[in-house]
C-alpha cells in the first residue's frame, strides 16, 4: 500500500484552519464574519516599501546568495544596531518568513528526540516545526492570572533533562501580548548558560511594545553564543504576505550550520528582499504612528472585554495579541457556535480557542485568544458580538 | 559544551559554493571569470512578468492562502492541462521554489530511514535534503557512454528493499540534460506499482526538450496516486531568484498531508506568485524563442567541446547542462587550478566537478557540468580558455 509518512499523518493541521470551513458556512448564509482569530493586520504595507520593488530595474531576477543579498545584511545589521543589537551583516541569514528562522534554528541546534522548553500557551505551529524536526516540545505553563509572565524559573530546572538543547521564547509573546522584563530574560539566559542550552528569541513582534523598554535576548551580555535571533518583517511593517525573516546569532559555528540549510534550498525570495531592505530605511516615526494605533486598540480590546460579565482579560504590554478567560465550558465548542448558530444584526466573529496554544491537554478550555488587529470601528462591531454571544451561549458557565 | 546538531554538522556544504572562495581570487586578481558551473541564464525574466508584480496595486501585502492564491492555482493547472496534464485546482500547492516542492515530497512520503532511489548523476541538493529529512539516497548509476539513459530496469530492482519508498527522477535531468522517453518513464511507473513506490518528477526543465516531445511522468497512465511533479518557474522563465514551485499529486492523501506543511510556513511568497501567474499568461511563441536560442547554445557547446582532443560530450536532448568527459586526472583539482593558476588573455572559468553529482565515491573523476547560460559569444570565449587549459594542465591524462 501507498501510504504517507508517519509525519506526514502526524503533522497538526493548522487550528487557524480547522475553523475556515465553518467561518466559510457562515458567509454563505450571508454573515459578516469579523476575523478576530488571526494576526492579519490591516494596518497598510508602507508604500515606501512596495515602491522599492515596483520601481527596481530588473532584467533578470537571479538566484541571490543563499545568505541574502549583502546590501540587505549590512542594512538590517544596522537596524540592529540602532537597536543597541551589535551584529553586523556575517551574523544574519535572511529566511523565507520568521518561519524559515524557527526551522533553520531546531534544524541546526536539535537532533531528533531532542527537546525544545516552550512557555505554554505558544504559537500553535511551533507543534508543526517540532514535528516536522523530530524534535519533542516540553511546555512549561504560564498563568492568566498573573499575565502569562515567565513561570518560575525552578519550573525550567524541573523538566531540563540530558535531552533539552534549547529554550524557545516569544517576546513579546504570541498569544499572550506578554513582554518579558530584563529581570526574566536574564533568569533564563542563565539557566541556558548553566545547562549549555541555546536561547531561541522569536522577536516577531519586537516593535510593538508599548508600555516600557523593548529588552532582546540579544541584549544580554554574556550568552553570545548562546542566543539566536529569529526575527520577520511580517508584523512589523505589515507585510505578512511577503515571507521576509532572519536567522541572526553571533555563534560563528551555528551560522556556519545554518547557512548549509540555506544553500539547501539556494536562495530566500528576491523581490521580497527589497521590500525588506527599503523597511530598514523607513523613519523611526513609522513605529510611533503604528504603535500609538495599536495601543488605542489594545486599550479599547481590554476595557470592553474587562466590561463584560465573567469575562477577565489582562492587558498585554506587547504585539498585538490577547488571551481572555470567558465564562465558557469549551472554546472550541464556542468558536464554533459563533460560526454555526449564533448571529448578531446578521454579524458575529471568528475567535482562536486557546486549546490550540498549549501543548499540556485540558488547558486554554475557558480562554480564547483576539487578536487587535482591526481598525477600531470593525472590532467594535465585532465585540458587541461577543458581548451578546456571551449572554446567550448555552455553555456559559460561573 | 554547546554543539550544533549532527544532522546541522553533517548538511553538505554546497559544491558550487566550494568554488567560490577560490572564484573571487581570481576576479580579484584581475581575471575575467566566466561561470559555465551555474545555471543561471543570462535570458532576461519576460517583462510582461515583472510588470504584473510593479503595477500591482497593493494596500496590504497580506499572507496568502498556504496552498497558493487561488487564481495563480487555476491558471498554473490551466497550463499544465495546455500540456495534456489533466490536473486542477486541487492538485496543486504552491510552493517556495522547487525546493520547498522536493522537501515537502521527502517529507510526507518518507521516514527517518526510508530509502529514496535516484539515477547518479543528480542535482547535488538532493543530497542536503535528504541529509536534512534523514532519508538515505540510493544511487542507481547511469553512464556518459550512452548519454545517461535511465539505467536497465533491473538495476533499479536489485537496489529495492522494504525500506524503498520512492523514486526520483529529474526529467530532462540536471546535470546530464538527458531527456527519459516514454518507454523509459512507462518502465519506472511499473516499478513504483509493483513495488508500492512514489515516482517523484523533478520536472524544472519541463519546456527545454529541444528533440523529442516531452513526456510528462503525469503523462502516464495508471500512475495517478503515485506520481508526484516538482516544479519551479526558475528555469522556465529565467526567474530563479523569484523563489516560485509547486507542489503536483492527484493523490489526496497526499497532498493533504503536504497540506500540512504549507500550513507550518502559512504562505509562498506574496509577490512572486504575482509573478508566476503572469507568467501563465505568456504566449506560447515565448518558449520557441528561448528554446531556439538554448538549441543553437547547446551545439556551439557540444560541438566545441567535442572538438578539443581527448573529450567526450554527448549531445543532450534537453535542459541546458552537458556533462563531458575530460582528459584529467581529477575535476575538483582541475576546477581549482582553473581558477588558482591558469588563465587566458586575463581569462578563465568555472567548471562544476561531476564528483559533486554522483553518490558512489570516486565517480566523476573525469567529469565537469558545464552550463549553457550564456550568450554565444561570453561561450566561446570561456571555451577557449577551457580548450587552452586543456593543452596546458598538468594533471593531464590520456
Amino acid at each position: 500500500m501507498l501510504e504517507v509518512s508517519l509525519r506526514g499523518a502526524t503533522m497538526p493541521v493548522s487550528p487557524f484552519r480547522k475553523l475556515m470551513p465553518h467561518a466559510e458556512a457562515a458567509r454563505q448564509r450571508g454573515l459578516t464574519v469579523y476575523p478576530l482569530n488571526i494576526g492579519q493586520p490591516d494596518i497598510e504595507t508602507p508604500p515606501a516599501m512596495l515602491a522599492a520593488v515596483q520601481q527596481a530595474d530588473i532584467r533578470v531576477l537571479e538566484y541571490s546568495p543563499s545568505a541574502g543579498n549583502e546590501s540587505y545584511r549590512r542594512k538590517l545589521a544596522a537596524y540592529y544596531q540602532r537597536a543597541g543589537i551589535p551584529v553586523t551583516a556575517e551574523d544574519i541569514l535572511i529566511t523565507t518568513g520568521g518561519s524559515e528562522a524557527i526551522f533553520f534554528a531546531l534544524m541546526s541546534c536539535l537532533n531528533p528526540g531532542d527537546e525544545l522548553i516552550i512557555p505554554e500557551p505558544f504559537y500553535a505551529s511551533y507543534n508543526a516545526f517540532a514535528v516536522a524536526t523530530g524534535v519533542h516540545i516540553v511546555p512549561v505553563t504560564s498563568h492568566i492570572a498573573d499575565g502569562f509572565a515567565l513561570p518560575a524559573i525552578a519550573e525550567f530546572e524541573k523538566v531540563i533533562t540530558p535531552r533539552t538543547k534549547a529554550v524557545l521564547l516569544c517576546n513579546p509573546n504570541n498569544p499572550t501580548g506578554y513582554v518579558y522584563s530584563r529581570a526574566e530574560l536574564e533568569q533564563l539566559r542563565d539557566i541556558c548558560l548553566r545547562h549549555h542550552l541555546y536561547l531561541f528569541s522569536d522577536e516577531a513582534y519586537r516593535e510593538f511594545c508599548y508600555d516600557s523598554t523593548y529588552v532582546s535576548a540579544m541584549h544580554l551580555s554574556g550568552a553570545d553564543e548562546h542566543v539566536v535571533l529569529l526575527d520577520t518583517i511580517s508584523k512589523r511593517y505589515s507585510a505578512c504576505g511577503a515571507r521576509m525573516g532572519a536567522f541572526v546569532t553571533k555563534n560563528k559555528s551555528l551560522i556556519a550550520a545554518a547557512l548549509k540549510f540555506a544553500q539547501m534550498r539556494v536562495s530566500p525570495p528576491g523581490l521580497a528582499q527589497l521590500l525588506g531592505e527599503a523597511a530598514t530605511d523607513l523613519p523611526e516615526t513609522y513605529f510611533h504612528h503604528t504603535k500609538a494605533e495599536y495601543v488605542k486598540r489594545r486599550d479599547l480590546m481590554v476595557s470592553r472585554l474587562n466590561a463584560m460579565p465573567g469575562v477577565f482579560c489582562p492587558s498585554p504590554g506587547g504585539a498585538f495579541y490577547v488571551i481572555a478567560r470567558l465564562p465558557i465550558d469549551d472554546s472550541e465548542a464556542f468558536a464554533i457556535w459563533l460560526l454555526e448558530t449564533f448571529s448578531h444584526h446578521n454579524q458575529t466573529l471568528i475567535v482562536a480557542p486557546a486549546t490550540g496554544f498549549y501543548s499540556t491537554p485540558g488547558l486554554g478550555k475557558n480562554e480564547v485568544r483576539l487578536a487587535y488587529v482591526l481598525n477600531r470601528d470593525t472590532m467594535n462591531k465585532a465585540l458587541d458580538c461577543l458581548e451578546k454571544a456571551l449572554e446567550v451561549y448555552p455553555g456559559r458557565i460561573g
